[in-house]
Formats: structure tokens, C-alpha cells, sequence
């Protein structure tokens, strides 16, 4: 059975359920960042799908970053699947801006998370939820 | 008219031509590290892509992702586009190891490369090529 893992579990807000990715919001206020887990029990990488399941993997990324787009107005996207400390198949998703505290270079191991105030979280969420459904 | 962004140019090899992307090899023997930068004039977001050409990457991208599990036996894959510094787009494709230098971080930015001698070079690209084509 799906679970998923426990970093991701702590480190994110649900944010809703896609036909085959939960879509989570990472809890860092410095880059809207949402990450896609493929609720597939014991899958590491993206070739480790189906054909069809990557096919809707691909699909809801689109999906997500053209979300992303439309309400952030990123100057760039990064779409990333690392895996190196969480091997749970997980794809960033992040609206990286030329403002951004990384700026240029990848968010991972930079800057410490800011985490969201409870109604800013909430009113993300239900934007992109909004978006999403 | 495409044209390979010059820092690309710079930084690799080609491999060789897939129907959508030039495959480049990362002139950087640290990471069995394998670009793809689809041959579409001024596209910077996988999204900027038509469906069709999103589902051909994604066939180009799981070929390449096989082919460095087969041929390296990774003990991770990283795949992602990023692009913050160089914009057009290409989708990283890097073989990761337990015993890597930059392990269990993301390799950008974390050491300078370390180029290949001509001679292992040109081995390591006729091998990929072997396995692309």
C-alpha cells in the first residue's frame, strides 16, 4: 500500500489528489515549490512506472507547472527528480524568480526553510486547489 | 534555426541526434552525466513544448534514464530541468552514486568538473552511442 514517506510527510502540506500523484506543498514561504508522489507503493524512479503511468506523471507535471505559471509568474521553472536523500519517487515542481534568495543557483541545501504562517498556508492551499480541481 | 546554447557547447560532448534532442555527454567524469536539449528554436519550459513533443522528451528521456541504469548500475538517477542559469531548455540526466563526490547533494555547484582525457571520452561516447542508436 502507498504511504508516504515520512520527510515528506513533515516537510509538506497536502494540497490535493490527482489521479495518480498526491500533490504536496513544501512548508518554505521563500519559493511556491509543490511536489508530485506518484502513489505507486515502492517506486524509486520515473522509469520504474509503467508507460502509462508516466504518461500521466507527465501530464499532471504539465499540469502543475502550467499552475505554477499562471499564478506565480516565474521567470523560470525547475522540475526536478532527485531522490538522493528521500528515494521515494517525488518531482519538484518551483517557481524560482530572479528575487529569489537562491537565485541562480538550485533551492536544495541553500537557505533554510521559512515556514508559511497558518493562514498564509491556508490560503495558498485553497488557491491551488482551486487551480488544481 | 535551433542553436545549442554556448555554455552547452562548451561544457560537452554531442552523442548523438534522438528525433526530438541532441544528446550531450557533461564533459565531467565525476557523474555519468547526460543532457537533453530538444531541437526547438527558443524553448525554455518543457511546457513551452507541444503535447506531442512533451510525449516524445518523455520517451527520449526514460531511453536515456535506461541506458545510464544499464550501463552504470546508478545507485540513483537525477532528472531535472532547471535552466536558471542557461535558459534553453535542457533536462539533466546524471547517474549518482553512494561513493560520488557531491553525494547525497544535488551536483550543481558543488564541484568544479573534472574533464575527461580525450581517450576515455571518446570510449565513454562511443559506448552511448552504441546503446542510443
Amino acid at each position: 500500500m502507498f504511504q508516504l514517506a515520512p520527510e515528506l510527510a513533515r516537510d509538506c502540506f497536502v494540497v490535493t489528489e490527482l489521479p495518480l500523484c498526491r500533490v504536496l506543498l513544501m512548508n518554505d514561504s521563500q519559493y511556491p515549490w509543490l511536489i508530485l508522489v506518484p502513489k505507486v507503493e515502492g517506486t524509486r524512479e520515473i522509469i520504474d512506472l509503467s508507460e502509462a503511468q508516466q504518461l500521466q506523471l507527465w501530464q499532471e507535471s504539465a499540469q502543475v507547472s502550467r499552475i505554477l505559471q499562471s499564478l506565480f509568474n516565474a521567470d523560470k521553472l525547475n522540475v526536478a527528480a532527485l531522490g538522493n536523500m528521500v528515494p521515494q519517487l517525488h518531482i519538484h515542481h518551483i517557481a524560482r524568480f530572479k528575487t529569489d534568495v537562491a537565485w541562480p543557483k538550485p533551492v536544495w541545501g541553500q537557505h533554510p526553510a521559512v515556514a508559511y504562517s497558518d493562514d498564509a498556508a491556508q490560503a495558498l492551499i485553497e488557491k491551488l486547489q482551486q487551480a488544481l480541481n
